[in-house]
C-alpha cells in the first residue's frame, strides 16, 4: 500500500462519505503522534507541533499552508509561540475522508524536513 | 491621548499588572471590532478577520506575525480557508495588560491596510 504521505487529495465530491470508524481507526495508526478530537462536534485529526521561539513556529504554518493550497485541503492551524496546533477535517463531509489522514502525514513530514 | 495603534508595547515586567475592569472596558470602546472572550479561563480580546480565500488570510497571520515579533508580544493566531482569528492576551498576567489593546489596534491597521 502506498504511504499516506506519498498520495495526493482525492476530489472531495459529492460522492465521497465519512470514514467507517474502523477505517479511520487503522488509518490512525499509521499517524501515532495524532489524535481524534471533537471540534465543533465535527471529529477532527489533531496535533500540536513544538517549536523554540515565535518565528519557527510561523515559518512551519507557512510549510503547512502551502501544502494544504497545493492540495486544495485547508486544516485550522493555530499559531503560538513556540506551537503550532493543526486540525485537518473534510468541511464537506464534516468529518474525516482520507484525505485528511494524506495531509495530516505529509504534515509530519513536514515537520520532520525542519 | 496618542491613539492606541500608535503606541508601542511596554515591558511587562513583575510589577505589572492586569487592567481594572473599567479601564479594560474604556479601552475596548476604543476598538469596536473586538470583544473579550475566556479561553482556559484567561480574559482574551478576539477579533475575527475575513478573507476571500486561504491564501490572503494566510498572508494576514504572516503581517500579524511581523508585527507581534517586532513588539516583543504575541497572541494566537487561526488560519483557516477565508478567516484568522486573532487572541490577545498578556501571559505572564494570565490576563489583559495594555500592551494587548495596542497590538488589537495595529492589527487593525494592518487589516485595513490591505
Amino acid at each position: 500500500m502506498t504511504q499516506l504521505n506519498q498520495q495526493q487529495c482525492q476530489a472531495c465530491d459529492r460522492l465521497a462519505v465519512k470514514l467507517s470508524e474502523q477505517y479511520a481507526q487503522q488509518l490512525l495508526s499509521q499517524l501515532p503522534a495524532w489524535v481524534f478530537v471533537q471540534r465543533d462536534a465535527v471529529s477532527q485529526l489533531a496535533r500540536t507541533f513544538r517549536f523554540n521561539n515565535f518565528v519557527d513556529a510561523l515559518a512551519f504554518t507557512n510549510r503547512v499552508g502551502a501544502m494544504a493550497e497545493q492540495q486544495g485541503h485547508h486544516p485550522d492551524l493555530v499559531t503560538r509561540w513556540g506551537a503550532v496546533e493543526v486540525y485537518w477535517w473534510s468541511h464537506k463531509l464534516k468529518g474525516l475522508h482520507i484525505n485528511d489522514f494524506i495531509c495530516a502525514a505529509k504534515t509530519d513530514r513536514l515537520y520532520l524536513a525542519d
